[in-house]
């Protein structure tokens, strides 16, 4: 396949990075320092901000300023600002807020361990949640559009996954969707734990576009084992044109199952990446550097990108 | 092309750590401990070993230990010991030590810029020395063999380098060899600015076996902007079977312009995609994971490997 010509990113640094960062000390990020970081993310050509997550406070202390954050950032046109959940509560949470871009995603894992640590549910329950969302999306008038799969490459639990599962899993989110009167536009295949290589990328991507031509594919790579870039470049030869990153490598999942889980493939990387491979991505460089900088400020240590480094 | 079957790695961590990590500290790291360093990595299955470098200790006097550090190691069978040099003055030390291995191996640099920096000489005078260091090595009965290009895929400072101009010094390393009775065996592509992108790898190493087919191509890939492991997988779909790398990520060049400038490509990183792509590198993993926490521990910060953090 040809590489695309452009590629859309979704930046999700504030969501991975407030929430990681935040892990046994939830008042280390100041909330005005998250809403200072999120607005200078939306000047810099970035289209689609993953801002915050609506989990349980309890869990996830360090984002119990979901609500304050969503209130506070200054709305930048043509900017979507995004959030997470994990359960109808969570999203009940986000669809109070205003200026929220409520995108009809519903969610599936391949690894029960991992369900049961990230999501506290069973794969049965997992999937129970994903219909109670996706009826949740129906009756707010959002349709059901964005499909998910979590672990999709591999758990650190549970080992490789076989690529029949994957496809299963595929499948049951294009039924989710049209038990709703939805139909699938997008697919996320998400390295959660960073167990992906190059390969492995084209193999499931390629298998995927080979049973749904029209499916859209995006890819979330946490750089856990160092391949992100890579598994990215592999995404491009594969045509993928669809994005999470982060700014400065921000992040990093808490329930991975090991402290050093790093973040998703850096933005700023992925942009210079593209920049050299002639594909736009709308995204300013310097300007991401920038963000990149100042987050490694709020953080107090170095990010992992190199770049920002290089930069200098 | 097929991805290759087994693959050569030369460590150059030893090298390239020793030199940037005493940069203005030059008792930093202790002699025994480079030492141990060096045997542990002889035991992890990694066949050549790049472990000193001979330059002028008024220069880099972090190097000043080099032949006590020859001295010292214990010869792991199998193993290569090898040095670099930039000059014949080095070149002399080096082959006054026993158990190194001196390949034959001579080297020019597509930038002024950077060689007035690094070799403190012009092209012409660069040039020169080649030729210089050629000849000694015939009148040691080496076999000039190898050619090393020093910023082949761009300058900090000159920017992009032409692929012409690139052919052209590949030409002349090929001419300098014959001219001593040699023939050049190996072409080692250097990014030692680390301003690879993955097409441009594939376009340079394409171009060069175009024109010359039976010549082995290796990559020495900096990972100043983040994108060392997608070069390297771009060098492997090239069917590149030879990388220099760097345990732990380690290393950097002092003179290339920046404060920032990340090491060679992360050993255990490009190991573990070698063994996820079923290609053989010989090297143990596990092994060489613990050689980048000794290392670690040698240098007194994190290293950039992010391998080594998730294998915690």
């Amino acid at each position: 396949m040809a590489l695309p010509r452009q590629v859309e990113l979704v930046e999700v640094g504030p969501r991975e990075g407030f929430q990681f960062e935040g892990i046994g000390a939830p008042d280390k990020l100041a909330t005005a320092d998250k809403i200072r970081l999120i607005d200078m993310l939306a000047a810099t050509g970035a289209k689609t901000l993953q801002i915050v997550s609506f989990v349980s406070p309890k869990q996830v202390p360090q984002m119990a300023d979901a609500e304050a954050i969503c209130a506070g950032i200054a709305p930048h046109e043509g900017v979507r600002y995004q959030a997470i959940y994990l359960n109808d509560k969570g999203l009940e949470r986000a669809l109070a807020q205003t200026g929220l871009d409520i995108d009809g995603k519903i969610t599936l894992t391949t690894s029960e361990t991992f369900a049961l640590r990230n999501q506290k549910r069973t794969l049965t329950q997992d999937e129970a949640m994903a219909r109670r969302i996706a009826e949740l999306y129906v009756a707010h008038g959002i349709r059901v559009n964005y499909g998910m799969l979590m672990a999709a490459f591999g758990c650190n639990d549970e080992g490789p996954i076989p690529l029949p599962r994957v496809l299963e899993l595929v499948a049951k989110l294009h039924e989710i969707s049209e038990s709703t009167g939805g139909a699938l536009e997008t697919l996320n295949l998400a390295d959660t734990m960073g167990r992906a290589d190059p390969e492995l990328i084209r193999q499931v991507v390629g298998a995927v576009r080979a049973r749904w031509p029209g499916l859209r594919i995006a890819l979330h790579l946490h750089d856990t084992r160092g391949l992100a870039i890579a598994n990215a470049y592999a995404g491009l030869l594969e045509g993928v044109d669809l994005f999470d990153s982060a700014v400065g490598g921000l992040g990093g999942c808490p329930f991975a199952g090991h402290k050093g889980a790093a973040g998703n493939v850096c933005t700023e990387e992925l942009v210079f990446l593209c920049d050299r491979l002639g594909i736009a991505t709308g995204v300013d460089l310097d300007a991401m550097v920038a963000c990149a900088r100042f987050a490694e400020r709020m953080v107090g240590h170095a990010l992992p990108s190199k770049l920002v480094t290089a930069a200098r």
